[in-house]
């Protein structure tokens, strides 16, 4: 059919089982079609065709809250509410999200980005919903990766113990981003591998011939209990939550589905409805991947599964060259260990992870346990090396305060996807990590502006005796072949471009700087650039040098203004009383849209023609 | 026995078990007498008397590594390790920590001060360990509150998965601060009551006869593992997470403890040893406690139990008055709805609970949880009351950012004990909070100087369609018997000394701002001073009137320089290029110790003598 004029799902309602399939069979295709264009999370949604539509068949949207946890597994969602003809221009500036958004339709009840938050959202609403009276159902559809990192843990907890109605849709595909770690994995394993989909085939169908309706269906089972126990009711794990457990469930079979949650509709407690669902399903390259590479993809060729735009030969991603920076120096120091939360793929720890499996850590979506899991190897004389998303690291703030920064432990803190991210969005960008740990005691941050100064970073960093932070970006930088290393100390900044009497300084980090370089020197301008590499502690004394000679400072970054390198520069100067010219450019008080790095640089004007254009029109 | 004479607790090896009972009765009677003279914690300290002398007896401390999830029941562990003559300074500015510092003794192996933390470090602790081939014991103590929270949770995920050898030793005494809740703590429920003290010891006896040694006896405990699968092995709980349990003990017999211990070293696998305890043991009033009222508490007498300097009749603290303004509001708009984290009584919110039973909830330590919980009722249109103690708030960091202020969600957080504690130290000194709140767009940030100003905010808290956050500091404050409330917009701030000419502004905010306002009326100053009563957003206009008229501006916090109130200030002069005169007095970049306010204040030249005299110097 025609995805594009479908403007609401109650027409699934008089479809067959026959059209459903037909309509998965469609949707997959268009899938396919639209993510190899715009590029996205592909395997997750190939991974929910049936089980979204038999959701939105089965229960009564916008009236009933069917949400997704995380969000990035919503365009089945998406098109299904109205949204197919924007396919084409999600994640895209302007265009819409990759993920849950309350604006953009009123299907959208909920919003994330980051894991873990549908069950207490859910529980929330719940209890909203009992203290108005209310009936309607409350249906977050979690994975198994979420479903086992503590916020949801926590969840599950009270929402047993309230004994709240609610339906938790369990969407199993055996991976968090890439393989699932932990004993619940393990459980929900055996779970899946002791409880064939056929045997629970089997026991509705003997439900369903036995119950004449709705009701005696569900007195039936209540009378059936002890028969059925295996497979059908409890698995051990969710009991021990006081749930009431349906599964596994065929999680690409309709029909199945359909029973399976018109069962749990019944239920006026809070339910399980554990479905077995293939990631990529229908899409041979997404249905191999055991590690993650198609979880979030750019655009690609459908036939070969290859990526349109491969990385240049003489580049590599951030991520990868920090792994190939932290591997080297595993290599040289046995002490030297490495915890990913669920990143391996992501933060490119792959050949790590295999080339020292003793060493290497994946503690699962578990930002929080991460880290102070580091800091209990580092207490015992180990150097844990940690990557963490910076939009993730958020969850740690906690661990990295009261343990890592009082405690003084020397844990090296490798902040992947730092300042803006594009596409993802809103939750993913990286751009408070220094507003939150700038005032955090006993702490050095760092971000380098290219390989050679991330490497010498990497190496300061393990032989540090303090906590210390690198950033780096999203993206790939220029590889440098070299096994030189260059000597700076601690907090030392430097210019990149020295003037005698410069008509301004421009003080930055990252990989912005060499471009910026490239401009001054291309352009002759007569401003001195200097490289901020160390934003925890700063170069007080290049800083005051400059803070007296009554020239314009222009501090750029490409994170949030308040809590930023901006706000320490001048509070260093209040202190020592210079009364210096400082201009501060970055990220205003707001939360950033999804869209390419060039149109959100562009928005928030911090693009660089617009940086030179404004210092020109100020000197 | 004389305790002060105690200088590492090998002695106790050689103590009879007649010996060590005597010493429980002799460490309790001085907990007693020494914490109602000092303060602090003390009903759980007298939960773990025997529990204590078990695990040095048993253990081979500092070598084995035994310690204590939050640690403020590490009192017990400070007397066996040398401290007792250190005792009268507990918590006490310059004298020992009331919780475990590395830097006191190398009896100490972890800190902490928050809850949960212990199993993540073991783990850490456990891979360095056997990374290095060493084979000492790892036992971390925790109780039933902290086991429960989400990072506890997380670790025992992974402790089982990696199968790592330690001995949790779980002190289980049915409280976390006041009641515990969720499902976890009635499945120990179930555990504690199906399975009496009497059973495990009539095992032990058993399997002693039959054992001829120590080896011997565990191949019985395998052989017979048959038999005694209850109530010795495998609670359900444990076991789905790979443990190996062995419980309950009564851990208040000592005999039984040892056996427990030593049975539990000769296992090479993650084992849980369940002992049940009695918070305030030995200590009528303290065991006779439900809410929590003894478990932190200020000095007292002995005889009584009544506080020794109880709040004045015309004061309040500052939770209470919170929480009566918090039932005020809930009495005339039933959409609200109040969460607490496990903080019932610390937040005085016991009469709330009881008065609308329906509506307030309490999620036990779980802060995120807890944040969460509120978006997803203020998602449905609640009006959701979390009150979080400031250090605490920083467990849900990411909540806030991710959640709350990102789909501005009008959720009211109650920040309790903002700004320095006193006795508690570094790891709950609410100065962290104004930092890492203030780059979050979207929301309001405020804290009021008096109870009125504070009944008023609050008032506003519930009527704001963003996310408003109310910072109140421990301690008390004069009653407001008025039921006036005062009227201001969001943002405004006020003159509380507004001198025509002024030699210089002074600008804070919170409960310092009367004496500095008494201060500088007594002695005439002419300065003028301002009520910074919105930390966010701040008051432009009248900071850019008063950034032109070139005087000197003092910023005067209690909380930490970086990121604060100061920095705001900073950031609007320099976008409008004004060139003020700012000087920001805070908590410089470290961490601050214990002690009373006024010791601490004074030690970081934040007393107000202190800056009134600076002042008058630099004008």
């Amino acid at each position: 059919m025609d995805l594009k004029k479908i403007e609401n799902p109650r027409f699934l309602k008089d479809l067959s089982i026959q059209e459903l399939n037909d309509l998965a069979a469609d949707i997959r295709t268009f899938l396919i079609e639209t993510v190899s264009k715009t590029g996205g999370h592909l395997s997750s949604n190939l991974g929910v065709v049936e089980l979204t539509i038999a959701l939105h068949y089965c229960f009564d949207t916008p009236r009933d809250k069917v949400f997704f946890d995380v969000g990035h597994q919503c365009y089945v969602h998406k098109i299904l509410t109205g949204r197919a003809s924007q396919m084409s221009s999600i994640r895209q500036f302007g265009g819409i999200a990759g993920f849950q958004k309350r604006i953009e339709s009123e299907y959208d009840c909920f919003e994330a980005g980051h894991s873990s938050t549908s069950l207490p959202f859910a529980l929330g609403m719940a209890v909203s919903r009992d203290l108005d009276g209310d009936d309607y159902e409350i249906v977050p559809v979690i994975g198994d990766g979420s479903l086992s990192s503590g916020l949801s843990l926590e969840a599950l907890n009270q929402i047993g113990y309230q004994k709240k109605n609610m339906i938790i849709v369990f969407n199993d595909n055996n991976m968090s981003i890439s393989k699932n770690v932990g004993v619940f994995a393990e459980n929900i394993s055996r779970i899946r591998i002791s409880k064939g989909y056929n045997k629970l085939k089997d026991t509705i169908k003997d439900l369903l011939k036995r119950g004449k309706n709705g009701e005696s269906l569900i007195n039936s089972i209540h009378n059936a209990k002890e028969k059925i126990k295996e497979p059908f009711i409890n698995s051990s794990f969710f009991g021990e939550f006081g749930f009431y457990y349906i599964g596994p469930v065929d999680g690409h079979n309709i029909k199945d589905l359909i029973d399976a949650f018109d069962i749990a509709k019944k239920k006026d407690m809070p339910v399980v409805v554990h479905c077995l669902t293939k990631k990529g399903k229908g899409y041979k390259y997404a249905e191999e991947d055991t590690l993650g590479k198609w979880h979030g993809i750019g655009s690609f060729d459908i036939k070969t599964g290859k990526p349109l735009s491969a990385t240049p030969d003489n580049e590599v991603s951030y991520s990868k060259l920090v792994a190939q920076c932290v591997e080297k120096e595993m290599a040289e120091n046995a002490d030297i260990v490495a915890i990913t939360p669920a990143m391996m793929y992501g933060s490119s720890l792959n050949h790590l992870f295999s080339k020292y499996p003793d060493r290497c850590f994946d503690v699962g979506i578990s930002e929080d346990l991460a880290i102070d899991f580091a800091c209990g190897m580092a207490l015992n004389n180990k150097k844990p090396f940690v990557s963490v998303y910076s939009s993730f690291l958020q969850r740690a703030y906690d661990q990295l305060n009261h343990d890592v920064a009082r405690m003084k432990l020397p844990v090296l803190v490798g902040i992947d996807r730092c300042s803006l991210v594009g596409q993802d969005g809103e939750t993913h960008h990286g751009v408070f990590d220094v507003s939150f740990l700038r005032s955090l005691p006993n702490i050095i941050l760092c971000e380098g502006k290219d390989a050679k100064e991330i490497k010498s970073l990497i190496h300061q960093g393990f032989d540090s005796q303090l906590p210390f932070f690198i950033r780096y970006p999203r993206g790939n930088v220029i590889k440098d072949e070299s096994d030189e290393l260059l000597k700076f100390n601690v907090g030392e900044w430097e210019y990149l471009v020295n003037r005698d009497d410069p008509d301004a300084y421009i003080i930055s980090y990252g990989n912005d700087l060499l471009m910026m370089q490239k401009i001054i020197e291309e352009n002759n301008f007569n401003y001195s650039l200097i490289n901020a590499r160390y934003l925890k502690p700063i170069d007080e004394k290049m800083l005051i040098e400059i803070g007296n000679k009554q020239k314009p400072i222009f501090v750029y970054t490409v994170d949030m203004i308040k809590g930023g390198l901006g706000d320490d520069i001048l509070e260093l100067y209040a202190s020592n009383d210079i009364k210096a010219d400082v201009r501060i450019l970055g990220i205003p008080d707001q939360f950033v849209t999804h869209g390419s790095l060039s149109e959100l640089k562009q928005m928030l004007s911090l693009d660089l023609n617009t940086l030179f254009e404004m210092i020109e029109k100020s000197i």
